[in-house]
């Protein structure tokens, strides 16, 4: 990740003295130039907090690899805790993009529970979402982590979609009326999260693999259930 | 976790200015009462570095919460990587004592897969031990991290109980000639991992509901591949 241009380090600590205040709430500095430089920072911080960890992590350290002052940070985002949860936004609309770009035309029912062995192999394409998922994720299972509801929320919204396929494969009459719908959920979003820690940890395991590992569990839950 | 007694302090201070250096690489000091002490910073660091990380915690912290002088500790662990390493091998001595403790006799085949549900269950009466293996597990998916090697170990460990009872399956002419064994095994230790890390982030999730869950994908695989 390339960093800031240093000359950053001249101009915005003074702004950030005049305004920054005024701009941790809105958390969006105006202008196309100032939203770059956001998007530049979330990126690099992005990849110190999946390599350190958030706590881990000091704004300094985070000023220095984007070629900024610690003041001239602070003017686009206040705190640790502003910056991280900015990050997990970033990220999850990264995550979203990939999604939306997986098909034409959504899928349903066993197809969608399917498509999450193609999810799983796309995300291989973008190591550093992954480390920094897993980094992360790790930390924030202490409740008074300041990642943890972000944690919940992107376990929801993950066991959602999937819940959402079964029950669309149960209004097609292609579900069994004994599938233990709300396990298989659970372990499908956890066989995910523990696939990529081996993948990330493991340099012998390749993502080719890992999807390949998944797609036989998917299709066991398939061959199972499908009614 | 009750700190260590703080004469600690006075005593052992000393000491590690004598012999520390000759006893780095035995890594036992002699005698009782060094061996009970040891025992208590083993404990004392694992909770440490399970809220901390191994990258957020240092040594003057786990010497705090030890009632110990840093020299004090370092007289008993000389580096942080020498501390970690113990409280890791520790930890696994104990998940070994779980599991031997799970049954009268050994299962074998489909039994020693069904076992893994007990042992998920049991595991919760631990929970700063699965905290402590997530927290770091999360850390060490980098390659340069400390805990990399143990985390590489743990899974290989794990995997190969697993893969031993679906070859002892397949001895018994119960296991499908077509079934995906080295997928089944990665998914079922990732399942484990990920199903852990939603038990320790969500105060709603129980863990009976967990190996309850846990359950329902083994009976799925073995009711798909049981032949």
């Amino acid at each position: 990740m390339p960093p800031v241009p240093s000359q950053e380090n001249a101009t915005s600590g003074t702004a950030a003295n005049a305004s920054g205040r005024l701009r941790r709430n809105s958390g969006r500095p105006k202008g196309a130039d100032s939203a770059a430089r956001r998007e530049e920072i979330l990126a690099t911080a992005a990849q110190v907090f999946s390599e350190e960890g958030y706590r881990g992590t000091s704004m300094s350290s985070v000023a220095r690899a984007c070629g900024l002052s610690q003041t001239g940070l602070l003017h686009h985002f206040a705190t640790k805790d502003v910056l991280l949860g900015a990050v997990m936004e970033w990220r999850d609309a990264q995550d979203m993009a990939l999604l939306d770009g997986l098909d034409q035309g959504v899928p349903r029912a066993w197809a969608a529970v399917e498509r999450l062995e193609r999810l799983v192999r796309l995300n291989t394409r973008q190591p550093g979402m992954i480390r920094l998922f897993t980094t992360l994720a790790g930390e924030a299972t202490a409740h008074d982590h300041p990642a943890n509801s972000w944690l919940l929320e992107h376990h929801r919204l993950a066991e959602e979609m999937i819940r959402r396929a079964f029950r669309e494969a149960e209004e097609d009459g292609r579900l069994s009326a004994d599938a233990p719908v709300d396990s298989l959920v659970r372990c499908l979003v956890a066989t995910m999260d523990g696939l990529q820690m081996q993948w990330l940890s493991d340099p012998d395991y390749d993502g080719a693999a890992m999807a390949d590992d998944f797609g036989a569990l998917i299709r066991t839950i398939r061959e199972r259930w499908e009614a």
